[in-house]
Order: C-alpha cells, then structure tokens, then sequence
C-alpha cells in the first residue's frame, strides 16, 4: 500500500497521470474508453456465467474468485473514471441525477400502514 | 436537485435503500447484477459504434447525445455499486490496489533529462 | 416472405449488398462491426438478466418475447455475417476447426459399460 | 480435419451432442448461454478495442491475430447455434426476415441515372 489518499477524484487523477506517463493518451479516445469498459464488464460477467444465483452469491468464499472479482471491479471504475476525464463529466453528479430521477419514475410503494397519500 | 450530498458511499446507499423499498433485492443476485453491469456499459458503447475517433471525442457537443451519455455513464456506476454492496467488495480500495499493481507491472518510462535508474 | 434462398452464404450476399447499395460500408470496419455485435449480444442478453433459470427456458412462450429474441439472434448473425465478409473470414469453416480442437481438449467421458480406452 | 460435413445444421448438432455427451445440458440455460454469447462477443471486441480503423482492417494480416480472430468468431457462433437450439430458434428463417424487415424499413436509395420511382 502507498498510502495515498483513496477518495474517488484523488483515483481518477492518479489513472489520467499514469497514462499521461506513458503516452497512452492517444489510444484513450471516448470510444476506445467505452469499448475497454464494455470488454472489463464481460469480463466480470464471465465469472458468473454458469453459476446458479445461489452460488454466484458465495462466489467471494473462495479466496482466488474473491480477488478475480475485485480486480474486474477495479478495471470496470478505472475504464468509467478514465471515461469520464476525457469527456470532462462528473460521474457522482451524473449519478445523482439518475437517482433522482429513478425516484421520481419508480415511485416508493405504499406499505400495509402507510398513511395514504396527499 | 435534492441537496443531498453526492459522495460515492451516500450514493452507494441511497441506490440499495431504493432497491430494498421497492423489493427488488430477489433480483439482485451478484449475477443479475454483473450481467445488468455489461448491459449498461454496452448500450455506452453503442452510442460510439459508428463514429470515427475524432467524432467520439466531440460527442458532448450535441446536448442530445450529452444527456444519453451521462444517463449511460450513470446506469453503468449505478450497476457497479449495487453489484459491490451485494458482495460487500469496498470499491475504492479494489481500485487503489488495482493501481498500486499496475504502478509495478508497467514502470513509469523514463524521460530524455532523467537520471539513470539505480 | 420474398421466398429468396436462406442458405448462410446467400444471407451473407444480402447483407453485403444491402449495406453497399446504401453506401454504408465506411462505417463497416472491422472494429465497428466487432462493436455492433457485442451490442447487439448485449440486448439479447438483457432480455434475460432479470430472469430465473427457469422463467429463461419459457421465454418463448410469449409471442412479445419470442419476437423480440428472434430479432436479437438475428441482430447477432447478421453482424458476425458482415464481421466476417470483410475480412473474408469462413465462419463456417472456424467452427469445424474449433469443434475439432474442442473435442481433443474435453475428450468425451467413459460411460459405465463403455469398453476400457486403449 | 475429420471431413465432416460443415452445413450450419450439422454443425449445430454436434455442438448439441457435445454437451449433451459431458453432461453440460444443466449449465446451457437460455440465460447462461445468452450471456457466454455476449462473454464471447467481446473477446473477439478486445482484439480491437486499441487499434485504429486502418490497422482494424490490417488484423488478418498477422498470423497470431488471425488465429484469435477466427478463435472468437466460432465461440460466437457456438453459442449463438446453442442458444438457438435450447429455444429451438431457425436462426437463418429469423435473419431472412429480418433483412426483409429492414429493406422495408430503409429503402435502397435512387441513383443518378435510376429511373424515378413510380
């Protein structure tokens, strides 16, 4: 460990650092981000395709899924954060938004005792 | 907007409070959710499929094609922190370690001026 | 039904000329292609992410869901099809090999009563 | 090369009859064998997920590429022939219609020179 801070902003500029060192810029297009991301994702689906629910759900018992896992995980936020610096959006407030508009489409149930509403 | 704060873990929870009100958590399994993850992170890259690289990087300038990219963006993050609450995986720590690695497996080059290593 | 041939080397022929007559064939690299069917394995696969084992092997029983996967297997094959034609790829032939290195990778299993191997 | 016949029907059985003879039927749901499809589909995506249109269009040209190449397009295909068959899905019948679909949907453009229409 480095010891270095593990906010989410302080991560996305040691990823756009660490390109940058290694002229790798000129490969990280939009596209190019979008395809790797979309590849790390299938990635991690691979190691669920033919468990059964039950067993996807014990898949972190098992010490070498367990970091399998994690690091298909970090490559998914590390391609998404890379994405997001190139194009200049701020993934949080993206995601904020969305939320708040999930909230407004899928209103909350009422439960047995709610007060009705209005 | 909501005025409610937009850090990661905040996030993180308002998105499993919204599933468990709504009863969604049987669809939940980490499978689903690796599966739901790839499926967001491709309709991303359907929205560059056909554009050349210079294209790609000009896609926030048409406020239609923003809006789709910052919805996928956000689904893509959405899946991923939902998929890493069911298997209790600390994101922020996966990825630190994820660069920390990396950092190992490809040595910064070094530059014309730099001192020699060792 | 326009009652053409539907052999796969005749429906490879349609797809070709469909996209050149309508001069789509600079989109068509290979990368884009490679793309556009991941995309396109991606929406026949969210058909299912929410579904069981079970309710996955009944799909076809709704006409709305049987329609809707047809489309999507056909949205696949015809992409690999025009994958394929542009880098002059028998698919067909691909197949053949990797069946024939599949079978000495996984060689069959003895079956009680089978005849001792050797 | 065992000089079995290469159809996309009996090619289709063998894969059926591969899985059926280790015991694989079990693991082959729709939903398993939608997602290895899609598993599959950016494997064959990963090969170009850096490369420019220009050297997308060159990947034959190297041996080791080509093989991998060839190595995905058949994974695709497998699992789209085994996918086809648990749903008992006519794949070429479902691709024939929808190219007919689509030149209803997007009409072969007029050419200088074509006589007007109608």
């Amino acid at each position: 460990m480095t010891g270095q801070p593990t906010d989410l902003a302080a991560l996305q500029r040691r990823l756009v650092e660490f390109a940058a060192a290694r002229d790798w810029e000129p490969f990280h297009t939009p596209k190019n981000l979008a395809a790797a991301l979309s590849v790390e994702a299938s990635e991690l689906l691979e190691i669920f395709q033919w468990l059964t629910p039950g067993q996807s759900s014990a898949v972190m018992a098992d010490p070498g899924s367990a970091h399998r896992v994690r690091d298909e995980v970090a490559d998914v936020l590390a391609y998404l954060l890379q994405f997001c610096a190139a194009l200049e959006i701020d993934v949080l407030a993206a995601l904020a938004a969305k939320i708040d508009r999930n909230e407004e489409r899928f209103p909350r149930p009422g439960r047995p005792g709610d007060p009705p509403a209005g």
